[in-house]
């Protein structure tokens, strides 16, 4: 299962409005096929998966992050079907669908068809791989990750703006990683403007997977993009407007205005903190005002999932805690 | 050598001006004597030590922090004298005096009465333990540390003021530890006028371990403390004044001013950060202006030397880099 959640990872931020799910078929211990949803959402990971196993999948045990559509579709026929037709012996899950179409029903039919069912294996680390599928179910938007890069007093910048560099070449390329898991970056107005930022990502492989960047922009009058522009950029005036974007993974990059917004509308699922060893003094902080006058309601809402070493920074990601209001 | 340091740092911040050394005296694999610096600097660590031997000592290893002094002293004899006649057969050091009396005398007069010297075991770790020691005799001040309490986000308080209370417990017990080991505690007039902190130690057991306590204000006519003050606070007008404290570690509690102005005078050793998970924004900053006009020079000053958590809480310790300058 754990390299299923791997597979799954490489098209995280890609398969919008479909789940990333990653599948394994092992057969007598030997792996014999392995698949990804596939940009876009087609070809789902199982039926990848089997057509790489061919007749190595009858007898096999297949993993799967999420449980196999039971829906038949004009892109593509039900991976429960597929899986009872290729013959494989048993099916381990990590977590449930939530689409209605498939919710039980891929589990019962794989079930009625004679084979062998697990369900719930790693269920915690499936559901934060497909966040952005599982959020645009539960509560019709997509799962939304803050990034902050700052010194050790919490500023994002000097007084006069400059930003780079507080954080190295290691950490920038996990920010670069991180874009590339996203489908949309936004960034507030005043960043656009000052930044001019292209949001790319660059790294070497990963070029062609700059996401889709938007802005946040309370004055939906400002200058449309030149024509040349190769990915004009979607303009929002409100945070709760990303619920129409066409986005399952959405990245906020900056500034303090934009990140606010999104923490006061309650719309931040996920912190991703950069933090450099350094000291600024008297710069620009890293979030405006959100609206809290007591110290008690700040408390019990993040909850740290993890946090490593790059370099000389640190990266840290919280999660939305499960006590929190959702 | 490590049950030496550590009962160094009992005394720790309540030595000055004598350096708060650690001893240990082993006979045949058997602790047979322990000591540390007194409160007040006398008697020394190894006298300590060696009384508790008494004949022990013939023939023992003794392991000490600090080089054994070669001064006779009105309020006592020369630690060196002492181990000689006490016929130890070896002595283990961590680390040289640099007091010029001692400074290689100490040990020269170990080996000139046949004894074996070993030195320069767990050198930095000695260094750390008595850091305002060895810093009021390279700098002629003492060694500082810089405490912040802060939000994520870097804030160390709402807008309003309010800051009980960011860190949880834990945290807060770990802080008051950390009082327990300076010999005062700075903090900037607008936090004594607004909090008037006690700034004690409220810690089972080591309620008498109250530094003294230092305010920082740029305006020398401020109020006389009231006769009946227990601990009258000592007021310094400038960051440089601490040189003429008798205190060897002194603490900046807060606040934002305070901490800049040392920043600024680049008279700050090692950072003790707290920090909880919860977000603030718009609040509070927890350092002014430094004077910091270029990034790059914001980099490579501070190392880190321990992180833990406490709770949800998080404590990191920085300390000045060697290749930073003093």
């Amino acid at each position: 299962m754990g390299a299923a959640l791997a597979l799954g990872e490489r098209s995280r931020g890609r398969t919008t409005p479909n789940p990333n799910v990653g599948c394994v078929i092992v057969h007598d211990g030997r792996v014999v096929g392995r698949g990804w949803t596939q940009p876009g959402g087609r070809p789902h990971a199982e039926a990848m998966a089997l057509a790489a196993a061919g007749g190595a999948a009858r007898g096999a045990t297949a993993y799967t992050t999420l449980e196999p559509c039971a829906h038949v579709s004009a892109r593509g026929p039900a991976c429960s079907d597929l899986l009872i037709a290729a013959g494989v012996a048993r099916v381990v899950v990590a977590l449930g669908d939530p689409d209605p179409r498939t919710d039980r029903f891929g589990l019962a039919r794989l079930r009625d068809a004679g084979i062998a069912v697990s369900h719930g294996v790693r269920a915690d680390d499936a559901a934060r791989g497909m966040a952005g599928f599982l959020t645009r179910q539960r509560l019709a938007r997509p799962a939304v990750t803050l990034k902050l890069a700052t010194s050790l007093d919490g500023c994002i910048a000097l007084a006069d703006g400059t930003s780079r560099w507080i954080t190295g070449a290691q950490a920038r390329a996990h920010a670069h990683l991180e874009r590339s898991r996203h489908d949309a970056i936004l960034v507030g107005r005043a960043t656009w403007d000052v930044d001019a930022p292209t949001l790319d990502v660059r790294l070497p492989g990963l070029e062609d997977r700059a996401p889709m960047r938007v802005i946040l922009s309370a004055r939906p009058s400002a200058a449309a993009p030149p024509d040349e522009e190769a990915r004009p950029p979607i303009r929002i005036t409100g945070p709760e407007q990303i619920a129409a974007l066409p986005a399952d993974h959405v990245l906020i990059e900056g500034g303090a205005a934009a990140a606010a917004a999104f923490l006061r509308a309650d719309l931040v699922d996920r912190l991703l903190l950069y933090r450099a060893p350094i000291l600024i003094g008297g710069g620009n902080p890293a979030i405006r005002d959100i609206g809290l006058d007591d110290l008690g309601t700040a408390h019990g809402r993040w909850r740290l999932h993890d946090a490593r070493q790059l370099g000389t920074d640190r990266v840290e990601v919280y999660e939305r805690s499960p006590c929190s209001p959702a």
